[in-house]
């Protein structure tokens, strides 16, 4: 494909761990954020893909993330852990309390880790698929820097947050994942109207004076609308004081932005929640989730959630990473640059 | 007002109260259930208030509900509960789940109560604001009986599937409620629509062949929409499995009517999580929280959720409960054809 690079998966790995790594990340930060972009490229999300590398290598660069960081995994209670990412990636802190949080779970049959001082962690689906794999039903929620008002407002505050949940599925099918941000639309796309010069479905924002607007960028000098109105506001204040407050990081309003290099570390907070369904079920989990299975099978045009997205991963897998050539140049460029 | 009766709150928790004894409950069961009805007609609830009592005691009296269980708490993990309502109301077993669930999230920093065997708990908002009172935050979920479709799907599958979150609030606020269903509407707008001969709105279902309608009564034929489409429909089915298979109860088109005396006890299944701010936040999560009040009393137009609800609570413990004459009527009926 024109404009476009085809690589393999491992490959792809190992020029975003080298390019993190020539922007001052340690090695095993480096390979655990690269791995986890290339995961999510390979989903078919690439909003959490490759295009991260440039930002991510620039907020390694500036300060705003901390590449040598270690996570601290703390016991909060006996089923919960409170996890200092310590300023650094999102990705090694995931790991590390994932570390504690599957074992923890089984025992204690719920527990969370309560991450604070991180930063951007990508596909949320990912965590949870992640959880459910170890045989966990789990929640995964964080907050983002500000795109949506409060409910009534005008003023971006509340982040579009993401709210993902995954559970087991019998007979070893991969798990289900539900991932989804509260905002109707993601912020990208409508930066990629406004490139594009084209207009912006309605109900996907409103403008600074609160009016609904198809102009991107009276959108992007406005919020973003949640999806359900007044109910979908009310789920992103939930997930807000959740991500904010429960792990003691920044409200949407104060987090600094993803992208660029103003502002120190956003501090943004994310929670995980993981329940053992063998434990909470009595055991009747999987025949229940049969039950489930069977009748969306049944159900012409009813399919399980996730499945482009497991359609995707085996499409990469088999054929590799077809990626931008922009994005491929960007991520070389910061190779070359540092003289790697 | 013509056509209504006004009770002062302690009168209708007592008429309440008699009418579900008369109907076979036990004293404490009859007391908690009518507790409940109560509080929510004073919180404005009415779908979930007195209005109920009539069809709580059809099914004590045809025995979908067993007036006179009593629940079952086991522990399930060191941070989880297992409560059997034992076919029986749901409130007993709530009152009993939450005298375990409280002290022990406190202990753990995350603790959940998964109750199966249960029947309708009502208004999900007033379970989460009883944990919040003792300084937790707060998920609850149930699944319903059957009345949204699988995304893509056209047959009533799901229910409309309540969630409630609290929050403690600092400086002796009552706690910050969101509770929410995932349908568009409630089924009881297009009810009454019907029985007005009036159209509903656009968006708030669609008929048998999933095309959207306006006439209630192809919308009750037909499904109730979800919330924002595709995602609301995948919180929907979140929700399903976390009441349904997590805690190993009926799934929505499984569950018997609410409503009519047709089918066996519903077995419903609820989920309680409880999350202790303190020890998960390390100590920051009441100066976060005066942050969150700040901001929001600094933007006009924008308000903590659940300000209706308090202040109609206000107004019933001031002036009484204005309660339609029919469902006053029907419930002195109860107590006469038993000859109470």
């Amino acid at each position: 494909m024109a404009g476009t690079v085809t690589l393999r998966l491992a490959e792809a790995e190992d020029l975003a761990a080298a390019a993190l790594e020539a922007s001052g990340a340690s090695a095993g930060n480096a390979r655990s954020t690269a791995r986890a972009l290339v995961a999510a490229e390979a989903d078919g999300q690439a909003g959490h893909g490759l295009s991260r590398v440039a930002s991510y290598a620039l907020h390694a660069r500036c300060g705003k993330v901390d590449g040598r960081a270690a996570p601290r995994v703390e016991r909060a209670g006996n089923a919960a852990l409170r996890v200092d990412a310590g300023r650094g990636f999102a990705y090694p802190a995931i790991d590390a309390a994932f570390a504690a949080l599957v074992p923890l779970a089984r025992e204690t049959g719920i527990a969370a880790a309560a991450l604070h001082r991180s930063h951007h962690f990508g596909q949320a689906g990912a965590h949870a698929e992640r959880l459910a794999a170890e045989g966990l039903v789990a929640l995964v929620l964080g907050n983002t820097p500000k795109a949506m008002a409060f409910w009534g407002g005008r003023k971006p505050m509340l982040g579009t947050n993401p709210l993902a949940f995954a559970a087991p599925l019998p007979g070893g099918a991969p798990p289900l994942v539900i991932d989804l941000a509260l905002s109707v639309a993601a912020r990208g796309k409508i930066v990629a109207a406004q490139k594009a010069g084209q207009a912006i479905p309605e109900g996907w924002a409103v403008d600074a004076d609160g009016r609904p607007t198809t102009d991107p960028s009276a959108a992007l000098a406005g919020t973003l609308s949640p999806i359900g109105g007044a109910k979908g506001g009310a789920l992103a204040l939930m997930i807000e004081i959740l991500a904010a407050a429960l792990t003691g990081s920044s409200w949407g309003w104060e987090a600094s932005s993803f992208f660029d290099d103003k502002g120190g570390p956003p501090e943004m907070g994310q929670v995980f929640i993981a329940l053992d369904p063998r434990r909470l079920s009595g055991g009747g989990y999987e025949s229940r989730m049969e039950v489930l299975m069977a009748a969306i099978a049944a159900e012409p045009g009813v399919r399980l959630p996730g499945a482009r997205r497991l359609a995707a991963r085996e499409r990469a897998a088999n054929e590799g990473l077809v990626v931008p050539r922009a994005v491929y140049d960007e991520i070389r460029g910061l190779l070359a640059a540092s003289g790697s």
